[in-house]
């Protein structure tokens, strides 16, 4: 466990050994099936992870959790919020529970939680469940690294635009409509139904899933559907396709936090670049003056 | 108005005429004042905002509005949600309204967003808002691009945890709690005071603003609070540090993405170097070849 958890501290850090790492363990790697789970603060995402990683556990799996924290670039560690919740899991090592920030730059969030799941796949962590704050830009992120994703809601969410605003109905395999004591839960999921026969037909159909995490009501509908979810991936062929477009944007990911590390190292190094990228006023030519010098590796 | 409308539209389908463009408009660029609006969906951004617009417009200033929009990767399209709720201002040829999306790939939007404030900027617009939906990854993005970064809350929003997870007291210059009519509002402020109280002491200490934003209430303070931002980025020569750090973040940011447009070609047209991808199960091999072979600037 504490090696995992140095390697991952690692990958946070975008350390260069991680390449190393993951190269000897490359033999090891058996991908982990990955369910991310978003939704606005405060819905109670923790405490469906909390519940989840109860039932799961019943049935002898090993579970990875890895919250990601928008905050932590501009702090450099992240906050504990989601860890307190799962306390009663810490001392089991079965469990493994992680905040995790993108240090450093924006997108490397997504490039450091692909990293963290091969390493987790590796120690036999399966599934791992990705967890993010937030409606915006980390969902998305969410979405192209989890096999499932499912879009957390409470009855409190706000009307159907504001749904529609943020995107949701495009990237959920599964709704949750958590907090189904809360009034106005019926009329939550009525109008999200609602907005689903709208959109365009497709072989998977999101099915709504009420919970009351609080009391570990609805937690194993939700599994069942995950499962269901991912039968549905294996069978019409998507999880392999899923796999390859994955490790693809992972390359390239991997090639463009190269080129910015080196144009960031470029920029810090000459002085005349930042002067002329002053005088210039647009980043273009001296993108190209860079290009043209320092992207090349020099191995 | 119309050729504005096209070159954004260029700039967001990350066309390669945009640089050119850019390079033509040089000699007019006038860097515009940004300001950026943040906060979870429902808190009101787009109704401040619109008051905003209506007391610039009472100072005879052009102000242009960006609002991004995280869910366009995935439909090609804004949703106009934003615009609707700014209609009345749709016929005043000194306001531009746009909503925007990241398309093609993550992380594009805040390069889109920095793109498309310069054309603003040439064309007159001063200043430009940026607004952005959601708690998480585009609120950083906000916060690297804006001059002045306003984060809105409202008494609904949930606890003081929440507020920490979220990251919003590193982003924010000036925290606006809307719906100073609801109860709850003095208990958020305090809250927030406290908090504040309890990070390391610095050169500009974020104010709370309260507005009620539907009745125009709060307005002109929140619009005082900016300029004062201004003013203290200026005498304290922090204005021009950060638009060379903003200049050189945006030449690492074009340099990251034409390696990553590179890579996808690549790895679309070689489908020996996709085979060795597969076989490797990791992307580092493959990442380092596209650098030696695919990077270099081949004019």
């Amino acid at each position: 466990m504490r090696a995992l958890a140095r390697a991952i501290t690692l990958v946070e850090r975008r350390d260069p050994a991680v390449r190393e790492l993951q190269q000897a363990l490359r033999d090891r790697v058996r991908p982990a099936y990955v369910v991310g789970f978003t939704g606005a603060p405060g819905t109670g995402k923790s405490t469906i992870v909390d519940g989840l990683i109860s039932l799961l556990r019943k049935q002898e799996r090993s579970v990875a959790v890895i919250a990601t924290d928008p905050n932590s670039p501009f702090t450099g560690g992240a906050i504990l919020g989601d860890r307190i919740r799962m306390q009663r899991h810490a001392l089991d090592p079965k469990v493994f529970i992680r905040s995790m920030g993108a240090r450093g730059h924006l997108g490397g969030l997504s490039l450091a939680a692909r990293e963290a799941i091969r390493l987790l796949g590796a120690f036999g962590f399966d599934p791992v469940i990705l967890e993010t704050v937030g409606v915006g830009q980390s969902e998305l992120e969410v979405a192209a690294v989890a096999d499932t994703t499912v879009v957390v809601l409470t009855p409190n969410l706000g009307d159907g635009v504001q749904m529609i605003k943020a995107g949701i109905l495009e990237i959920a395999d599964i709704f949750v409509v958590n907090k189904s004591d809360l009034e106005g839960h019926k009329r939550v999921a009525l109008e999200l139904r609602g907005m689903l026969n709208l959109s365009p037909k497709a072989a998977w159909r999101p099915p709504i899933i009420a919970t009351a995490a609080v009391r570990q009501e609805g937690i194993e509908e939700l599994w069942a559907a995950i499962e269901a979810h991912r039968k549905h991936l294996e069978t019409t062929g998507r999880a392999s396709a899923q796999a390859e477009k994955r490790l693809k944007d992972e390359t390239a990911e991997v090639v463009a936090e190269v080129a910015r590390e080196r144009a960031r190292d470029a920029l810090g190094e000459d002085s005349k670049l930042s002067q002329r990228l002053l005088q210039d006023g647009t980043p273009y030519e001296v993108a190209d003056e860079i290009l043209r010098n320092h992207i090349m590796n020099s191995e």
